[in-house]
């Protein structure tokens, strides 16, 4: 889980020397290998033993490798997969979107906080009711997906992401690469940060960002010295929310450290004001470092106010100590409105971005365990430029940080930040133009204690005059950069535009997922409908069908109703053959449930108006696909 | 408008000669042009003059030319632009998706049919408004994009696209790139096909496909003899319907010639059947011919019902002559169950493809006007290969139809079917697999006179194993195949994977959109509030909001209302700079709208919570981007 970073020039020169060296000998042993790029070499090595040699390696590009931008697969072609899935949220359009790296094509759309109706997300009863429970929002604002690990390493089962408009997190679940759960966080508005604790996801942290009254029922509305905000610890497998902690100031983005004891949040708005102004005046604000199990010990000795069902700990920066008098959360003094935080590969270090102040601080874990005054554990702060928002890593000791205002990312060397003099701009190797105003960045494992290396994507907030004008709503620009050579450089390689508006991202590996390809019915709940169940039940006015689909029919090729009667649809995709979906389209009755092979989905409407209905398949399933179609007849009450 | 189309082989070869002869006497000519590509050599040359002895070239690759992949811009290296746009349909989403070519990244999404919170799409009181006037759905079925054209090419003002889930029609402003107006056609379940009259857009169409009785009012349920469809005639300025004619049997897609005179639409179920075997029992079924100035006579002379509102003008089989007993649609018998239907660019032929059958048939349309039996008009029956569905063209005398179960596009020469003997396979030049099924395929302004000859885009249904997995709702697969070399043939240049479901797509060059990059007030009715405009008004349980928006800062930093209060906030984004956009999000109010530079939107809702919500811009507008909040305090009612 450690890693030994390089924190002068001579090392770096030693590997690449080190690197190119086993390039040539693997192309003279064995002509295949002078075919395929080092990329693949690699992997193909691994496979075969070859690669003994490189025990020391983490990662495709881990460890102390560096290799040539031309020696590496930068273009996908027809047919071919990509190395990476990259989960990028989609801000307040309230989705998820994985894309394939290093194509930067978008694989799918995964909708979160908002119904879609290609997906019948929010069509279909379960997925309505989901969203109805979760406060019946039309939207949310997905800012930071978050991928679940087990011993820092991600492990395929589950994404988070936050909505920042109304306090929740979702979990999507990536056998399926669909929502799976949602909860309103209580007592917080404006749940901004979004991550797991390390290394085996015990909990997903929400951040709190928007201070408000607890409870906010209409009291104290305009007493803002009373106004609080939480984090709140989230069970990963049910979803619920098992403590809270109060603390002073809005919070904004966190990260948890790799050994499941320290979750770090950065704050602004220490002055607890609420205008711009007022919010920015001071000079610095607080990183809080949450110690979790004085936190934990501390809910299990009582020590908490029970608020919106939740035991909330105090956590302020005046009664922050638990029953052993162990402080909870220590806070930790940084320059002015810090943004970003994140926990380094190795777990050493939690880096902070200045945003308003030109430098980043470096906050050294274990000092901070020990120290009797937190800043102590401050131990660098290199000045990287201006507006440092967000930091990821290569795992070849490196560090790049986005600066908002210079549109720019900046690599630097974090030894040499904690061992350079305070301030001091010499820990930054280099710096790359991006297109613009960036955002967060995203390395290839960045989260994980073995980042790949190779790969980064900049979240640019604007475009500009990048691509071709579509009005005066612009697409954001991702863009790919290549920072496996530590000799050459950072090189930009791709421009990708994206529609409002992706806030983070987290970069895993292809083979760290394995997505399912047809449903398992015994997932779900929903009744399986084999063709010998088709039924159609009548009640007081309920009337419930029960219908396979397969190409090219449905299990009825009609159904009579009476207009008010109360219609259920169970529906099951019979079909065992990947990617042969139907849907059951319900002209103007506004209905559409998707229908993967072997999913059941139902729904559930009033039928009030009377008419011929013609339900179809929304999915272009064969060529009869046009005819796959069944009428619905709403006979008139009277 | 007209071109000359080769039928021979010989005639190929000659071009081929003669281009790569002008490629070569270009490159000695002067050192600039061998370092630019072919396609940007033209551009060049047309702009300085040097183009005069090519002068009979229509479009960039039109008319005779036949360019090599090597010579042509295939990938858009960063900051460098498209050459087209290229407008897909989202289908079930309800959205158009808008792509540059030849990257095939996608620049923008326009919601169209459904709400979406990013750009405040139905958030806001105008678009919500038009949502609701529409029929208050929340999804449509997205199907055909087609782009507004003058004199037979496009002319950068409009896209329209049906809703085939809900017989309905938008438009899409193509200055603002937003939908600007829908309109739910009457009498019309399932809106299937969409296109244009041309040369000048008089009419937009809107083909129905589902037959419902008229009125669809829970009379005559189950006599589906007695159910309808109709087309519809939808003036684009106004987007009213100006008329319909009702017809025999089901139809789906349609194109309009070239000269104002006649409209094309494809049909199924000649059976007047309800269920999938029954309706694709016949052999053949119709190509219908909308013979337009004999519809508008019959409509003058008052030849018509009036149902839903709008003149009906009986077109059916047994009743289709106008006054002058002139028939005002023609039925063409062709294979059964024919598909796609479009008209070459020289408007001679318009080509309806099988599906259920192996051949396309050719329609002469100069003939088709004299002909006393319009089967006489079929000239043309050439032998495709299996489920052939949709034809696109190159301008160079081409045809490219889409083979659904064979997961082929075949390209075939027009004339050497016209000239063959029945269900001949000479015609067919040439077959490329693509993965896998395709439906639609378009290339570049293939709707209009002078295609470009260079880019098609084959809109495949299912990806399989094309790309990573991620779960069991599969991307579709839009693949981009170079069509510019006659001499070495289709080449597949790049895969895309989409999100469902893209139906159908329009291309359109760079050069002749010329969309706004901010916002002109005067274009819409909202009042402008500038920052001295800020106000609140109240009165009888209602409050006004005026306030403009500002980086980094709303007119107001808090505003007071009372709980039940129905509150409206005008905001308008006073902002100058291109791309700095900002937003109105509230908190558990389930509200966001979007506002570009110089925008003005409205939002109403009713204040039935009391508490403090933070107001905020959801897009990163700047380094103080989360301290633009202002607070909405909600004082209890009592």
């Amino acid at each position: 889980m450690t890693q030994t970073h390089d924190s002068d020039d001579s090392s770096l020169e030693t590997n690449r020397a080190t690197d190119s060296t086993t390039d040539d000998d693997s192309s003279e042993r064995d002509p295949l290998f002078a075919r395929i790029p080092r990329r693949d070499f690699m992997k193909a090595g691994a496979a075969t033993g070859a690669m003994a040699s490189m025990a020391g390696c983490t990662g495709l590009l881990g460890g102390d490798d560096s290799v040539s931008l031309e020696d590496v697969k930068t273009s996908v072609e027809p047919g071919e997969h990509d190395d990476y899935y990259a989960f990028l949220s989609g801000g307040h359009t309230g989705e998820i979107r994985v894309y394939g790296l290093p194509s930067m094509r978008q694989l799918m759309r995964i909708p979160v906080f908002q119904t879609e109706s290609a997906r019948g997300y929010g069509y279909d009863d379960r997925t309505s009711e989901m969203l109805e429970e979760a406060g019946g929002y039309t939207w949310g604002d997905a800012h930071h997906p978050r991928v679940s690990q087990t011993d820092n390493d991600y492990d395929g089962r589950w994404a988070f992401v936050n909505d920042k408009a109304n306090g929740r997190m979702a979990r999507i679940d990536l056998e399926y690469f669909e929502t799976d759960a949602i909860v309103d966080i209580p007592n917080q508005q404006g749940t901004h940060g979004a991550c797991c604790l390390l290394p085996d996801t015990k909990y997903v942290f929400g951040v709190g960002e928007f201070r408000v009254p607890m409870p906010n029922d209409g009291q104290d509305l305009d007493d803002p010295s009373n106004y609080t905000s939480t984090i709140a610890a989230i069970d990963p497998e049910t979803m619920n929310v098992e403590w809270e902690v109060l603390v002073d100031g809005n919070m904004d983005n966190g990260d948890g450290g790799k050994e499941g004891r320290w979750f770090f949040a950065t704050g602004y708005n220490s002055e607890h004001a609420t205008t711009e102004s007022e919010m920015s005046s001071s000079d610095t604000d607080w990183v809080k470092a949450f110690d979790v199990p004085a936190i934990e010990e501390a809910v299990e000795a009582g020590d908490y106010d029970e608020i919106g069902g939740v035991p909330v700990v105090d956590g302020t920066r005046d009664s922050s100590l638990n029953e052993s008098d162990r402080p909870i959360v220590r806070y930790l003094d940084v320059s002015k409105s810090p943004h970003g935080v994140s926990v380094t590969p190795d777990g050493k270090y939690a880096i902070a971005s200045g945003k308003l102040d030109p430098t980043a601080s470096v906050i050294d874990i274990e000092t901070l365990a020990d120290a009797d005054d937190p800043n102590d554990a401050i131990v660098g702060r290199p000045r990287l430029g201006m507006g440092p928002l967000h930091t990821a890593y290569d795992g070849r000791g490196h560090a790049y940080t986005t600066l908002f205002i210079d549109s720019q990312v900046v690599k630097w060397d974090i030894e040499a930040a904690v061992e350079a003099s305070e301030e001091s701009e010499d820990p930054v190797i280099e710096k790359v133009d991006v297109h613009y105003n960036p955002g967060h960045l995203i390395a290839a494992e960045s989260y994980t204690a073995d980042p790949q290396g190779d790969w980064l994507i900049s979240l640019n907030k604007l475009s500009k005059d990048r691509f071709l004008p579509v009005g005066p709503m612009h697409p954001e620009n991702d863009q790919l950069i290549y920072i496996g050579d530590d000799e050459e450089g950072m090189s930009l390689v791709k421009d990708t535009p994206s529609y409002a508006e992706p806030h983070d991202a987290s970069i895993v590996s292809a083979e760290k997922l394995d997505p399912a390809k047809v449903y398992d019915p015994e997932d779900y709940d929903e009744e399986f409908i084999s063709p010998e169940d088709n039924d159609i039940s009548r009640e007081n006015g309920r009337v419930h069908v029960k219908m396979h689909s397969q190409r090219n029919q449905f299990g009825f090729t009609d159904v009579t109703v009476t207009e008010g009667d109360e219609v259920t649809f169970t529906v099951t995709n019979v079909e065992q053959t990947a990617d042969l979906l139907h849907s059951l389209a319900i002209p103007e009755y506004d209905v559409n449930i998707k229908l993967a092979p072997q999913e059941t989905r139902e729904v559930t409407f009033t039928a009030d108006e009377p008419g011929v209905y013609w339900m179809y398949c929304a999915f272009f399933c064969s060529a009869l696909h046009l005819e796959m179609r069944s009428r619905l007849l709403v006979e008139p009450a009277e």
